[in-house]
């Protein structure tokens, strides 16, 4: 089974990396886009025969755990049916 | 609208990052992750006034010459339906 986990900063934090992908893009012409935030995704291979509730409950633990710090990023899960991608 | 570019290395380069992240969830306990590859991600605010088909037409130029190196690199892109998110 695979399952992305897309790691972004909450919306309160300033995110100075993705302001500058904007000004970037504004420079380069690209007057369309508004705003940029930039985050992290991970792309996780699971071992075969876990469900897919245990696999969310598991990728939710390690999500908050290790991958996102809860203080300053939000994240969100995305299982793949099997033999997708 | 938003959108979502999601930029990851290509299967045949090696990610050392990715491996990183998963020999330390091996070190915590989570033997059930088999691989790990990490990306990053971008969420970009288009200005209202375009149309679905363009905003592709643009997002897949601004992905090739901007967000990600097709060296190495391979981009997803996702539009989200107006209002969502």
């Amino acid at each position: 089974m695979k399952a992305f986990v897309h790691v972004s900063l909450k919306k309160s934090v300033l995110d100075p990396q993705g302001k500058t992908v904007q000004a970037a893009l504004q420079r380069l012409g690209y007057s369309q886009i508004a705003a940029v935030r930039q985050g992290k995704s991970f792309e996780l291979d699971l071992e075969p025969g876990l469900s897919e509730p245990d696999a969310r409950q598991l990728l939710e633990r390690i999500a908050r755990d290790v991958l996102a710090n809860p203080v300053i990023e939000e994240y969100r899960i995305e299982v793949l049916p099997n033999g997708k991608r």
